[in-house]
């Protein structure tokens, strides 16, 4: 039961120096990596780029505590970042003490709503988010930060928001680039795509081993950090126009307190939900899939708990929203981390980043974490999946083009919800308007197939109605309409079964109409009888005064009516 | 094709002189009867009086050209009424120009609304109102109703809105209450409720015949109003306090333009949709089952263009929104209606009643008109219904619930939106933890049943899991957990076949799922099968790579898996 709720405990007891030197390692090498999109991230939210350093410190302790993935590496991540700037802009200014203020309010709100979906066992939620959607989302969201990035690596400040105004400041803007920028950002650009793509194969080339050569690759933006910090320093770009990261405090995270100001987190409710299920999914999955291949399990409430206090930790300590971040946590991976302790290593190594480091990083310039953000988010855009949604499912592709659509033009909000409603009205839709067919018997057999489709035995006194679907208030009244065109088209019909073999549901609504579908055929004269009906859906039915009024017989099989109902043919 | 656009275009031909005798007696019943009802709804939805009568006139005349009942009556009717007060008050005081002239815009965006559904044949839309939600609507809407009238029975001026305020003052003002106008409203309750529960009884006893007691007691609100309005002018009560009608000016309605500001428009948007919607699913679910009785069909997607231009007319004839009234159209049926000629004739009453006899209404007093709604409404609160939901579903017990609370607390429109949200919501959360089974083979034949409730043969390297729900979004990543579960759980698995019997759908979002199940069972060494895919489905997964990349085969049956995949017991 604790071991359930402080998942520390069964991993803790059996430690020992060969996961701690494993764990050490790993810890080493995430501190090092994480710090350059760390500091991205924050930017990318509009935020101080030390925000993105305390929010990797706090939470990413709490995690290890809290957390059921052995593996998963918790901080900033790109969408979350993104999420968290498009909502902070309603409530205030960047680069005001409201904006910071606001985002603490935004960590604690969805840390809260965390724990308690994790609490009341609501994980299921995140169900909603279908792959289209979230693969479309994702896709748009990475052209949107792509753009959002853009003036960045040009020196522009760009001030507008929205996809489209945004580019056309970026545009008219182009001819006061500033030219250092432009330089610093493409060359840090190509590096990073030519280390992505071709750096792997170079390495090994040079013998590496394969798992030594992935992480080498992903110290590109390490060394860009340093080089272009280097750079700019020495030849004091600064002073032409670079934009740099500038003067961070020294020191750990000061202990913040998030204000209570009710309209603040009333208009920052709905962003805070949409953050904690879209960084949960995110999270969840990535974690589900790593921990499968080392044949592990996590579970999915418990993560929630400590998504959750992640996040309040980085409410409290001068941080911003958090999820387990897809980058880091295969960094983590790769480097061999065997048990969360790798995070508490990570942790601590961050810590000592913002005690001692701080200064190093004023010279960093912004257009250097802009390419890496860069680069590493085009992967978000997925057109392989976008193709094969398309040949698919043209009803499962329209939502997930109305979500891209919907996060392009109208952020990143109205692209979730609308991406949600959509599929659930299509679903609803699809249901509403059930697959149905008139069964024969096979000759010589007990099987009952579509009469259209075989060649079966039928009579004409006797319909065979299959209903694939459910019956619930969508459909219920299609059904009337099913069965009574039925009886005014077959003048001859005295026998009506439902056959019920895929209805595993039959709410309060499709009870009424079959009320109605029993009178009404009791008016015609045609007797109304059930088959196949499940075990659930029966034990409901008899809760209700319907197989008492029903003019004729549940039958345990298609096969038992025709025997009883079917005249011998002459 | 005419004819389905035109269905008066069906019956017209064939107009004899008995068909004509018929309609014209239902007509002139339909006249004298409509009359207290229309001004009654029209002061619910703090409207003048004379506004029901006119809602009565055209809109009658167009539903006889274009709707396909052929006994619908259209009119002012309870529910509308309500709902279009709620609506009006948002945007304007009772009593201002602009209140009428909202009433006009709410009718034509009604109507623009109804007959844009009909056109695009979107009716189904009306099945999200399953019955539970109607059902709650329409009792909470009741008890609303009455408390909104009871001001008018006691004589008080109420001011305040919603419920428990308006509850509120009327328990305040108690002691300043008006005698004659109590006197005048509890007489009328009680002779019509008497009316209501004796007076068929009373008359058999009279020896009449049973349809024509049954007409005679439903003129108890004309004798009502006739009584009461000639004592109120003979006593001069009118002077005492009492509340009557007042002036209505003679002469058919005026021709009126509804007026184009874009934010009346967008506020009166939401609640223009709700009303067209619970109109019309009051309207065509009575149309459907007066069709029914004379073996006749209606067409739901011509019913919404013929109710469509109805409200249309309405809105240019200083109207307010209608729709098809229940006790006016039973008044119509039983007085022997034969055809929408009834209408014509009715409308043609009304033409003459506005032109002549609108002086004699001046005296009606107010709290007659209360006594008659409130008679009439309280038949909408069904306990019965209530107390089944109960007890055959507590999912859609509680959505009705919910839509009681929310309309009696929150307003009509909060309650319906609330409970169509909430239905949708429970049925998503059932079928995403769906019904499943691991099936075994009944000795000797060729079924396989659930191995918890039957006595079957199973083999301990095979599973064959039954899912009794379509897979989509909401429950794709339960049946990857359902199968890493199995798999966990029995080391010996070697063969998983999912049988997918009662599977209508398999979105794209259920179809990774499978994907991803199929490589984690092949790094463990299952195989995976599937068997008894339906041919939709089966033509939808070809139309993927998930096939190609499956382990196992498609079955087209268990027994055929069976057979293939379990080891003949030694």
């Amino acid at each position: 039961m604790l071991k359930r709720h402080l998942p520390i405990l069964s991993w803790l007891p059996h430690y020992n120096r060969r996961l701690c030197s494993a764990d050490l390692l790993a810890g080493v090498i995430v501190t090092v990596m994480v710090i350059p999109q760390s500091l991205a991230y924050a930017i990318l939210a509009g935020l101080p780029a030390v925000v993105g350093l305390y929010a990797s410190l706090l939470p990413m302790l709490v995690y290890a505590l809290l957390g059921t993935s052995r593996t998963l590496a918790v901080g900033p991540v790109a969408i979350v970042a993104l999420m968290t700037g498009a909502a902070l802009a309603n409530v205030a200014s960047p680069g005001t003490p409201e904006y910071l203020e606001a985002a603490l309010v935004l960590s604690l709100l969805s840390g809260l709503m965390l724990i308690a979906m994790g609490l009341l066992r609501m994980g299921f939620l995140a169900n909603f988010l279908s792959h289209p959607v979230i693969g479309g989302f994702l896709s748009a969201a990475g052209l949107l930060i792509a753009v959002s990035q853009a003036g960045h690596l040009l020196g522009l400040e760009v001030e507008a928001s929205g996809l489209f105004p945004r580019l056309a400041e970026i545009v008219s803007g182009l001819p006061h680039l500033n030219g250092p920028t432009l330089a610093i950002g493409s060359a840090t650009l190509l590096f990073l795509v030519a280390m992505r793509l071709r750096g792997k194969q170079a390495l090994r080339g040079l013998r590496l081993p394969p798992s030594l050569a992935d992480l080498v690759t992903r110290t590109g933006p390490v060394l860009a950090v340093v080089v272009t910090t280097w750079l700019t320093w020495w030849l004091d770009l600064a002073a032409q126009g670079v934009a740099v990261v500038g003067d961070i405090p020294r020191g750990l995270p000061p202990l913040t307190l998030p204000g209570f100001e009710l309209s603040l987190w009333q208009s920052l409710l709905v962003p805070a939900l949409l953050i904690s299920v879209v960084g949960f999914v995110e999270s969840v999955s990535m974690g589900q899939m790593l921990a499968a291949r080392r044949r592990e399990r996590i579970s999915p409430n418990q993560e929630l708990v400590g998504l959750g206090g992640a996040n309040l930790a980085a409410a409290f300590s001068a941080g911003m929203p958090v999820t387990g971040g897809l980058s880091r946590t295969v960094i983590n991976f790769d480097a061999g981390a065997r048990t969360p302790m790798a995070g508490i290593f990570a942790a601590a190594g961050i810590a000592l980043v913002t005690l001692l480091f701080t200064p190093l990083l004023a010279h960093l310039p912004i257009a250097t974490l802009a390419a890496t953000i860069t680069v590493s988010i085009l992967t978000l855009v997925d057109v392989p999946m976008i193709r094969q949604t398309w040949r698919y499912s043209r009803s499962d592709f329209s939502a997930m083009a109305a979500t891209i659509a919907l996060t392009l033009v109208e952020g990143v909000e109205a692209g979730i919800i609308g991406g949600v409603a959509l599929s659930i009205g299509l679903f609803l839709y699809r249901t509403s308007r059930p697959h149905s067919a008139l069964v024969g018997r096979i000759p010589g057999t007990e099987h009952f197939r579509n009469v259209v489709r075989h060649d079966t035995e039928t009579a004409s006194h006797l319909a065979l109605l299959r209903i694939d679907e459910s019956l619930y208030f969508a459909n219920a009244r299609y059904l009337e309409d099913l069965v009574y065109d039925l009886v005014a088209t077959r003048p001859e019909l005295e026998q009506v079964v439902l056959i019920c073999s895929a209805v595993n549901l039959i709410d309060a609504s499709a009870l009424e109409s079959l009320d109605a579908i029993n009178a009404r055929l009791k008016d015609s004269g045609v007797t109304l009888h059930l088959a196949e009906v499940k075990g659930p859906v029966m034990d409901q039915l008899k809760r209700s005064d319907f197989l008492d009024a029903m003019t004729g017989r549940v039958f345990l099989s298609t096969y038992a009516a025709w025997r009883e109902l079917a005249r011998e043919p002459e």
